[in-house]
């Protein structure tokens, strides 16, 4: 029974690791730090050496047409089951953040390709480009759900101002030609990223895997309450109105609400960043620009707490005699990661008797995008710490190897069912 | 009767705005602002004007070892009522911070004179030097009250590292020599000091004329409170340690608190710098600092006030899972007004049928240092808004003439009490 062979398979632990390590080294500056932009001559590199690891398996493999290096074990003609995440970084990036789920992927197709068996689905490893966001964020994963349009792909810049598309086509890629990226839905079975947590929840819990149940939505939003600034010692209590007097009461009790009414231990509220005018020690301050973050697996909740926190801060500014404007940002939509996804984590989690957490992803991925085209889910690993988009981003070796373990059990099982 | 004579008495309305008129206009640069900082030649021009207006009027006059003008008027050898304010400005000040009070006290010089009768008290009008503190904040009235070392004038310096003594030198005073300045308890009888409020009470009272009980005391505290800086997205609320969170409530309480215990309609509290770090969208502040500026006119109260503060500041640190560093500045003690002289203007207020409200002063001004020497006190007229420090400062040329007339009286009741 062909059930029972694949329930022995195991990663190559040394070629994962293997793996990991060149590939840490490429885009490696003199100083140290790891930087691997999309479409740069690092990241071509890193694309070029990925390719011929494939080659060296045996697998066969190709460049989309938005940049997206695919490989594929298994019979041409079926649908097949992918997985995959990104090689590109941000600045000063650490070598495990998108890196790893790429290079499980590719170990995982290894040991398909290894066993010589012909499977009910093929199976897919795919490194999206630019999920990092240089021109755009999850560029190559939206590009392969059909969620693009030409125009936002003509328009987009770095940084720098650097167009996409003159990128695109010194490395090689008709820019025009990006739309012919997008899937089929029939073709992708189901989608299923391993990464790294890049938060310290599993690692606080001591627990080596995470299973997400969503990627929480975003709402940002600019709030400015305006007062008056007046000199602080001939201006009498009563006579003003301090924009930050407003600011602090609204963010605390702004914030006791939104955790009162958000989901439980999933809501969270972030004021990163407040700018008061003119900052002076002995002047009242005229204007407070806050930043409100709020992350929310439930859309529905997250348009409430949006609301409730514009009225409360009206109730406030009202109080301290102070007006307040509110300047909304694009926000993202929550995306839950699919049962079917989630119960071959859970199961293959369970048989390799490794403790599994259901959490939310606080952090935009790939799979958002890919759950918009087939059933999707993740695997999370635990970050030393939290931390993330920095060197010393870290995980144990024993971790990573049975994140890998359950990202191959997890795709067999789906290749089955 | 003597008595009667004065109590006819009135200033020139016409000349003493014609002289704050004419003042004005010196120190203005080509763009429209004005600005006299103390020892420059546009402040050396001001005050060779003003003795020019002291010889034109038949005053003697002389420069103090500090730099202060003073004109005398009535008999050698006896004690005198003293007045006046300070005639060099902040940059892009107002025409009449200090101007004002100088004007008026050389107006009521020259009614004393124009009187030509022999008082029991001799009465001096001056302009103090570098109240503003381009160097040393109210230097010239410190030297006066023997409030100095010649360690503090040494190493002296303004904001672009120009050296008191060297600047003094240039304008023709031996910093050596400005101890000299210091004048025994028994040579002033009292002082008192004309000036616009700076702030909006008597504008937003409808009131003409205040008679400052107290100038506050400052406390400054830099409170910081530390936590630790996390991706937002993926760090759940309870792993937290949001400084900002802690800042915001502790300012929200502690503002309470001190409303609350500082002395009922005085107390003034402030957080006028907030200094968030990283600063950023999507990570949680590691770090905040807040300038806390509490002023009072208890000294007493106003230290609990402190050390309340950075209990409760411990407290919610506690609370959050946070530190917090106090760094303290040398803080200003509150200073009484003399019960003398805060009669003698109420008496002439009431005379003169002039509405007068009790009040303190939250702006450090000359009479605070006079204070050490002899009684003291002080007239305030409103500032149109409050502004002050700015070129829109405004006060209702009536308002002028009311306050010079009850300084007029003021000193007359002074000089025969």
């Amino acid at each position: 029974m062909r059930l029972k062979d694949w329930q022995n398979f195991s990663v190559n632990a040394d070629r994962l690791r293997s793996d990991i390590e060149t590939l840490s080294e490429i885009g490696r500056s003199n100083d140290g730090t790891l930087y691997r932009p999309a479409f740069s001559p690092q990241y071509e590199e890193a694309r070029i050496w990925l390719a011929s690891r494939l080659d060296a398996a045996g697998i066969q493999n190709r460049n989309d047409a938005a940049g997206n290096l695919i490989g594929r074990v298994g019979q041409d003609g079926v649908p097949c089951i992918m997985s995959g995440s990104h090689i590109d970084t941000v600045p000063k990036g650490g070598a495990l953040d998108g890196a790893y789920g790429v290079l499980a992927a590719l170990e995982v197709a290894r040991v398909i390709k290894e066993a010589e068996i012909e499977y009910p689905k093929a199976f897919e490893c795919v490194a999206f480009v630019d999920e990092e966001g240089r021109y755009f964020d999850g560029l190559g994963s939206k590009a392969i759900s059909g969620d693009l349009s030409l125009d936002e792909v003509n328009t987009a810049c770095d940084a720098a101002g650097n167009l996409l598309t003159t990128d695109m086509l010194a490395a090689g890629f008709d820019p025009n030609r990006i739309l012919e990226a997008a899937r089929a839905a029939d073709e992708i079975s189901a989608f299923v990223e391993l990464h790294i947590e890049q938060g310290a929840v599993l690692d606080s819990l001591q627990t080596p895997l995470g299973n997400v149940e969503s990627i929480v939505g975003t709402s940002n939003l600019w709030i400015t309450f305006n007062g008056e600034s007046n000199h602080s010692g001939t201006t009498p209590m009563e006579l003003r109105r301090d924009a930050f007097t407003g600011a602090a009461e609204f963010t605390t009790r702004a914030r006791e609400h939104i955790l009162k009414q958000g989901t439980s231990g999933r809501v969270r509220i972030t004021y990163g960043i407040v700018e008061l005018e003119p900052q002076s020690h002995n002047i009242i301050p005229e204007r407070v620009r806050l930043f409100q973050e709020i992350r929310e697996v439930s859309d529905e909740i997250k348009m409430q707490l949006v609301e409730d926190s514009k009225h409360l801060a009206c109730e406030i500014a009202d109080k301290h005699r102070l007006s307040v404007d509110f300047e909304h940002i694009p926000e993202t939509k929550a995306m839950a990661m699919s049962k079917r996804v989630r119960s071959a984590i859970a199961d293959s989690a369970g048989k390799l008797k490794l403790e599994l957490h259901n959490m939310p992803s606080g952090a935009v991925h790939d799979a958002q995008n890919l759950a918009r085209l087939t059933d999707s889910g993740m695997i999370f690993v635990p970050s030393k710490g939290g931390l993330s988009h920095c060197p010393e981003e870290y995980t144990d070796w024993r971790h990573l190897e049975q994140g890998a373990n359950v990202l191959l059990h997890t795709v067999m099982r789906l290749i089955h069912d």
